[in-house]
């Protein structure tokens, strides 16, 4: 490759902003990945994302996303816009042949994710690249956790007990937004961090979820907008059981209410032969338990930060540990050496779609008490 | 009270231990409760349960329990049988006129609750008490959580996460027992470990729950026992979402199949004031979260062991932690108590019925494919 | 043995408290050991001892305990009382032939703990035995530690880092008490929880401290006493290092004045092939790392409640915690097997003495600007 | 400020890769900060600084230290070697009118130090500005923990217990480094792991430390070098107490022996009215105890990511946690902004030399079996 790779981001916000910090670090801790240029990054407001752009460190600003995917510099296009604009930006990225990534979920709706897969699948017959970026698959406790399981570890898993729970909407007082309107955010809770649940559900346990049962609540009806009070048209909390394709069982519940819990994703793996146990507010530690019993049995605090585990020999010593940011930069380097390589990065669009569908299902189970709906209804 | 309270136990295994340790102990840590004296303990066998008597400081033993509730000297009846003969001897005690304690679940049927609740609302009317096992009422970091959800410390609680799990039968080659045996336990975990969450849930809340949504499975369908390879006929693990009467929601997963799980029961509680922890491994502490942010925001570990906790004047000095059978002594005390003072003790036969209806409602909607039940059906 | 062992125990108030529970349930624990009969409790308030008797569950209450150890049903004395009455005590008791077990520290002064040693030895020529109550070697979680570390389970041990943190002093307007007066106390919190923390690190390591260098801190140093402002004549807090016989190190930091800390007996031990930690407010839990490294290496958390684990079969299921009293009733039982076995107990009076010597030698360090002193000086 | 501030960092290994990246992203974090230019990057070995610099994102690589501080285009100097070429870089560097920031500690003797103390204070008088990288002052739970201190949240502090565990030499099979020779490092894991724990006692509390009574031991006394088995001449662990200028006492614990840590430095401090406690494996976190008790008191865990938490507002929203790493870009946001307040930055040279004379103190104690020694003799 005779050049760097350019690198345009559409979207300069919150995560915008983490990609941006992954493009500018990636050589620095990967040196092995196709080297980058932080060519452009995209948004609607000229000043705003000019002012972005330098401060994140890139070469060039630019308000027209349609433009900047016909670029001869632009290679790779990472999409961090909201969800509703997800699937134009990313079949349109494809069909320039642009390598895309795109921030989760992949979309907001069931029929966008397919349209978005199978332009995927298209781009990926023609060596073009792509992604969803499900970026705890990348916490290196997590990626030890599923290399535990694939190794069989923990033995046969049987149940997945999982929950992601935050609080920043627990007071009443806290403004409308956007992400609390159907229309834009296409969800809730269950879209915004359910995703990622069901995403590292079938992830640690590489095989599909095939029904779910559900319920959900808006536990604040209506919060005030800028013209006064207005419904909640989306879900605060939601609650599920999923089965896998073999027979597995996961619980999952996320809330935006759970007071106190600022980015509570725990996870509990309980196999036939060992178990696991995360939380992402401890991000560098993966607590095993291997076999059934004996009098020093006990689950084991992995402190993940040695070169041999997953994606850290590129950072620091052993105990240094790894921020949250830092998922991001990985994502990047997968996402980079794929593209080296020549295969299909993951998690693929495919993989995201399927994690809609387990949403769908979830919502639809919901909105008829809770009755067991499969995820190819 | 001229004389002692004779106190007969029914059961001498596991049950009829915690129980013989209380009524033997509670009098040194209660000194105002009624003096009591461990008059006779009651079993089938009677070489074994003489031993008992012997070891658990009894002053007599006898086989016949029909007998026993006819006895002068007795005036208190602890059944610590299991299920399926409670609704036999404590509405006989009852109707002999003598206080009952029975250990949980109330009854393995909903049949056998609603008449018992009935035996225990006529002795009411005639100055006889009685009152359900639910020990864990009486753990006093959870007597505490009850009191700070009561005084309003965690605002209107919206949501629970609750667990029980358990992991004595993850190894599949564990051996068939009765309590996998739906025609002796009545149920499973769910009767087993879920009554006590479905318990503290009410109690907690201080309300009823009204609608649930669930799921059983049984992961090893078959165990050996003395004949060879037996049918396991009821669940291994369960799962189901409570709605409250005022429309809170409470998630339940209890499991004998939680690989590493010792005693797991715990508890998360979310109000929009505030957030409860606790974790029956750790029973001393509670950790409680007050207000929704700020600087110094956080869960505090409370070491629930001072003088002004519940309980907690009658024992050691701060930090000298309580075990899991001093539950039982507590749960004595307060039951002596409520005789010398002619109240009715809790939890009361009707509170263990309602327990009954949750646990029937969660059976008849993962009987329907998760489909939401309501307990008054 | 024809009769029940019978049994004097010498203060009611907390060790007599807890001295009571031990021997009122040693034997429905411990069936196999002898059986004991509660007969005398001593002290020198005859109403206040009557009453603390009847609630004990003693047979007898006396005030003189020089009658008592003379009485032909006593078999065993213990003592509960101030350190400063230890000795006259003990040693009356063994010459008149009774088992004496006493609490700990063993004496208030080197002397005195010497020719208590002395005592001990020539009773146990005669038959008679003695012993120490250092409770905390019954801990299940610390025997558990001395076994693994016996058996080589984390090598080599180098260093050890203990510490016993309480705060019951941390309050400058909490009042004068015994226990901050030299001439009835002996020592500060050094005698108090250090003798504790110098008798584990000798336990576990199983060989003495010869050497130590030490400071002592009175941070108020003046308390209300019943005529006004009193001097405080303890330490507050003290710290040292030892050095054991073979070389290795231990850190001891104790203190009264550590805001939050209720019982925080914490041990750390490092060998040079794994490490454990303890933690008294958790004292069902031992953390065992084995090994130097490795991709799953961690630290693992025991849940010291099986049956194979040490004293534990004779409790409850796996999960079902002890509390802080439990460990006087094993200690009991162990005091009991000795006797019937007829081999000395352990911690034996010369445990003890080492102990003082270890304390004493901290003592003159502190007095000397830290210079390193012996115990055998 | 017309053009970046133009930025050397001479050394280019692990200090060299943290500070790499510190510049290479202070900009995008800190916008308001003066605009940096990674100019220069400077290594012994031609070749392989060269690839660092490409790698890290600098501008140019040089060889020659000398000629550097002389260029016109560097403005401030970074040193991140070993301790023993510290002096001399910094004070040249001071001398040619640049910025200097140097690795901790500030150098190997006291008397190198003194000289820096005296070349700073010089610069500083001058304009030019000097820190040295006790970066750990810059973890926000620790910056939020001394916030708390001087507001008086947690009293008076009478005492502070410190370590600092590693395990990275436990094996005795671990070869020997220029770590472990006197001549090259100064000291072991005193003056590698002890000078941070120092630093944060006297920063924490505000004060200096005035004596010092220390302990010493090296474990392991020969290490295999690439010539053969070789003595280790520095200590493999060391143990302190400290006294402040108002009393104050401080434990402090370090090892590169503690098998199973990996970064554990921890601190608790205890006041009159409060407690704090911290370890760095978990370095989001901080547990407070504020009052000396009552029904609700206990430690607080505030997971340290809200905005109003010191250096926090640039990074991400709550509960999306930091790595070691970022304390670096905060330390050098907070050079920067020194640097265009036309203020000296902390902490200053003189601070390390603080640190450098209560090592040397401890150094002396342990040399003389333990006797006090204060830090001014």
């Amino acid at each position: 490759m005779s050049r760097p790779l350019g690198v345009a981001v559409v979207g300069y916000s919150f995560m915008g902003k983490a990609h941006s910090n992954a493009w500018r670090n990636v050589n620095a801790f990967f040196p092995e990945t196709p080297a980058v240029r932080q060519q452009v990054l995209v948004g609607r407001d000229a000043d705003a994302v000019a002012a972005a752009a330098a401060r994140y460190g890139w070469h060039d600003a630019a308000t027209d996303w349609r433009a900047v995917i016909e670029r001869d510099d632009v290679d790779v296009v990472d999409i961090c816009t909201p969800g509703d604009s997800h699937a134009a930006i990313a079949c349109a990225a494809l069909a320039a042949g642009k390598h895309v990534l795109v921030e989760k979920p992949l979309a907001n709706t069931v029929v966008e994710a397919e349209q978005m897969a199978k332009a995927a699948a298209d781009g990926s017959s023609r060596g073009i690249r792509s992604a969803v970026g499900f970026n705890y698959r990348r916490v290196p406790a997590l990626a030890l956790a599923r290399r535990l399981i694939a190794e069989g570890r923990v033995g046969e898993v049987r149940q997945v007990r999982a929950a992601y729970l935050q609080d920043w909407l627990a007071d009443p007082a806290a403004p409308m937004t956007w992400r609390l309107r159907r229309e834009s955010a296409g969800s809730g809770v269950l879209g915004d961090l359910g995703s990622h649940v069901v995403d590292l559900v079938q992830h640690l346990l590489d095989e599909p979820v095939v029904a779910a049962s559900g319920r959900l609540r808006t536990f604040v009806p209506s919060r005030t907008g800028p013209d006064g009070p207005e419904p909640v048209t989306v879900d605060d909390a939601a609650w599920a059981t999923l089965e896998t394709r073999s027979g597995r069982v996961a619980s999952v519940e996320v809330s935006r209410m759970a007071t106190g819990r600022k980015n509570g994703l725990t996870l509990e793996v309980y196999g036939d032969a060992g178990a696991l146990r995360f939380d992402l507010e401890r991000l560098n530690e993966l607590h095993l338990h291997e076999g059934l019993g004996g009098p020093t049995a006990g689950f084991r605090r992995i402190v993940v930060t040695e070169p041999e585990h997953p994606s850290l020999a590129a950072w620091w010593p052993p105990g240094h540990v790894l921020g949250w940011d830092h998922t991001f930069t990985i994502q990047a380097a997968d996402f980079l050496a794929a593209i080296a390589a020549g295969t299909d990065p993951a998690p693929s669009f495919a993989d995201g779609l399927a994690v809609q569908r387990v949403l769908d299902a979830i919502e639809r189970s919901a909105a008829q008490d809770g009755r067991t709906h499969t995820t190819h209804d």
